[in-house]
């Protein structure tokens, strides 16, 4: 720690705002105005902040306030003691943890937060059912045996399989892996394909999950930005395959996780193009292909499946969006042989899927339209409701009615997005910054709102992200100024 | 292929057994007698083999008989037909492939394979009803909410920390990740400690999914030869820590697979306290552990548990043995920062796990000795009933009697234990060669029987053992010779 910082009394006080005039008790707002400095770059990590007393004289509170604030800020692991040496400002442990790891890393929740750091939805109500029906006949049937399946049951696979020839790409069953779930079926082609260093193509933004497993599997991406539309920009994509030659291109054409963008055949076409030629396989991620929210009338003009475009590429899918994410399902389709690779990938990892999970999707694939018609009709009155909000209430901040997903990707008016996630989860709102969506941290500008909550909730969210952005003083960030901080 | 390899129809006559001295139909037995000349090496792969009308005059079958045992070699694999250059013999691509994937390579099993390839049982009675509780109140509560749970369901992690404590081993629900099976609990920990040619110490023989895994993640095993009565050498053990320093160390002290070892007290302590010299972590995998088929007075003096012995160890278990392989249930112990490593590491390969699943698991540790008590009372008769039989029709081959766990460790009386199960395969009995738990594939001696099946099949399939021992006229194996084939 660099201890040179340091911000006297006088200076921290000109810094932090009228306390009478915030909301709930004096330490606490004098904890979180501290918080905002920290995070939004006022104050440095590190620096070294005023003895309570002192502190305390000057803004001619109680040094118990103080004290009470700086405890408040040490709970949150956002302040250091020292024996002898004072009190540091540090980031927190969980500012630092990206992806999945993040969310983990934290306390659990509380009733009162509002999560919306992960696009995902209660279970449809027809799973209840479903597990009660599964677990009866059909699970008395297979237990007999000894339960392992590495492929996956054959009836899902059939079924899952249908769902593509549904979609007019001949696919036979040989072609499909069960998984458990969208994410597992990536690691298992990184596993299979990549080896370290290899390079891996991504949208940029792109889905944290993703990106953090091509990391993880030592591998470097290729980000390249989708276009204003928030499209495929083909032509960069054809040129970035063509110069850097990936292992894998790993793209979401369908419902974008985080923009929600439906990319036109077109542009799919001449992907698949670029990509045979410069030797990429690809990897469609189809997860929020169910969540469509568009008006039949649009759905009549859908794009061509990648996996008609592009027969040697990997497509993956998942029940996680449009029944629930805490039904671990989710498959590869592929030809014949990637699939015998993968299957021996996935054994080696974990053996084989539960069965009793894959007998309920089974249930819920005889009646996904069924279950989905209400879920999709309120989606789509919280998405309009959220943008309507945000309108209302962030004038400055951009975003495009997504098409389908459940997220809308929007553009802020200062590169901020990750100070103002910090202090919105110390007042019980979880939100991803556009960083976490880039695999440099890039994308300041942007926030992944989802709107799977209901529409209340939304609105209260909304609420407290427009209170706080006016809070964090967003201007700031577009001017260059010296540091106020004592050195 | 080496097309200089070539016997002609009175070589390969004087290496065929009399057909008609063999059951079945007399194609069957010539394709049953080249598939052993195969496996057993004394005709190479590659090797041409005598035209159809040639073979047929010189063993003085129809054509017809000597066509159709080539069609059966094709189709299982074995054989290469080139137009215009004859019949070639090939090792099968299920021969070669290793592991969790070589089950999976194959056709379908039909219904009179015996299957002793998987020490693993049907589910437990209580599985069903189980499913049918978990399916109704517990899974409509959590269906409300987004259904991640990386650490696993806060319940289960309670019920699997009290079986700890009740072995004496104090354990919080923070110190325990459950995870989809015991395979994956050593994937986690390989994905989160171990580098790319880091070392991996592991008992000779060990479970193959563990070398698999340790092989798929780069590392180099080091193996260390159980002792002669199965048990640890904890001296030898001592050694390799020492000299190699390895990273982990992945040790089955309870119940051993394959050799149903149990190590007493003073092995473990003295394992550990060497692991603390050398810097290495250890790994148990007790998946076993519940499968104890002692009797109640040897049970009172059971070792003490390793995690009392290493506190910084890992200990993971499972579900698949006592309940069910298809209920893909299993944890990790270990102390709260590693849990949380771990976590991430999850989190990156597939999220979350199923909760359903989790629910079911619950219900069942309920009731785990009661679902228990029969399952082992059976378990123990299988044993002696096949060690029996081994003796009975096999009196070179030696056995000692596992304490528990689901399998003999039979030495043979001649190191040709992987013809041996190829032969066997081709007759519908599917085994694994001692070679299959060894990373080097030593082990040719020996062979893992479960006993896992009805009784009535494990004769039937001793039967068929002792028929294909004797034709595989394995003392070939214990001497060198010149080759028979013509060059």
């Amino acid at each position: 720690m660099n201890a040179s910082n340091r911000v006297g009394p006088r200076a921290l006080a000109a810094l932090l705002p009228d306390l009478d005039r915030q909301s709930g008790p004096r330490y606490r707002a004098l904890s979180s105005a501290l918080t905002a400095l920290l995070l939004d770059g006022r104050l440095a990590g590190g620096t070294r902040l005023p003895s309570e007393r002192d502190l305390a004289a000057q803004l001619r509170v109680s040094r118990a306030t103080a004290t009470a604030a700086y405890d408040d800020l040490a709970s949150n692991g956002m302040l250091l003691r020292r024996r002898g040496s004072g009190s540091y400002l540090i980031l927190p442990a969980a500012a630092r943890v990206a992806g999945p790891g993040a969310r983990m890393a934290r306390n659990p929740l509380t009733q009162d937060t509002i999560d919306l750091s992960i696009a995902s939805l209660p279970a449809v109500p027809g799973l209840l059912q479903a597990a009660t029906l599964a677990a009866l006949e059909p699970l008395g049937r297979l237990a007999a045996a000894d339960g392992y399946h590495p492929y996956g049951l054959d009836e899902l696979r059939d079924a899952v399989a249908a769902r593509y020839r549904m979609r007019g790409v001949e696919t036979s069953r040989e072609q499909i892996l069960i998984t458990n779930g969208a994410q597992h079926a990536f690691d298992l082609i990184l596993r299979a394909l990549v080896s370290p260093g290899d390079r891996v193509l991504t949208e940029l933004p792109s889905y944290p999950g993703a990106l953090e497993a091509i990391k993880a599997h030592s591998a470097r991406t290729v980000a390249v930005p989708l276009s204003a539309a928030h499209g495929w920009d083909s032509g960069a994509i054809a040129n970035a395959l063509l110069q850097t030659a990936p292992r894998l291109a790993y793209l979401i054409p369908d419902f974008h996780n985080p923009t929600g963008s439906l990319i036109p055949t077109a542009q799919r076409r001449q992907t698949a193009a670029a990509a045979r030629r410069s030797g990429t396989r690809i990897v469609v991620d189809e997860s929020f292909i169910d969540i469509d929210l568009r008006a039949d009338a649009e759905r009549i003009e859908s794009p061509l499946p990648m996996a008609a475009l592009d027969p040697s590429g990997f497509s993956i899918g998942s029940l996680s969006k449009p029944i629930w994410g805490g039904l671990r399902i989710g498959w590869i389709r592929a030809d014949v042989a990637d699939i015998q690779r993968l299957a021996v990938a996935r054994a080696r990892g974990d053996m084989s899927g539960a069965v009793l999970e894959q007998l309920v999707a089974l249930e819920l694939l005889r009646d996904l339209d069924a279950n989905l018609g209400p879920r999709l009709a309120q989606l789509g009155e919280q998405r309009d409701a959220l943008l309507a909000e945000l309108t209302r209430r962030l004038p400055g901040w951009r975003a495009a009615r997504p098409a389908g997903g459940l997220s809308a990707w929007v553009e802020l008016d200062a590169p901020a997005a990750t100070p103002l996630t910090h202090l919105l989860e110390h007042r019980g709102i979880l939100i991803s910054p556009g960083s976490r969506f880039a695999p440099d941290g890039a994308l300041e500008r942007f926030l992944r709102i989802p709107f799977a909550l209901p529409t209340p909730r939304l609105v209260e969210a909304v609420a407290v992200l427009a209170q706080t952005w006016t809070e964090l003083d967003p201007k700031r960030h577009a001017r260059t100024e010296t540091s106020l901080v004592t050195a």
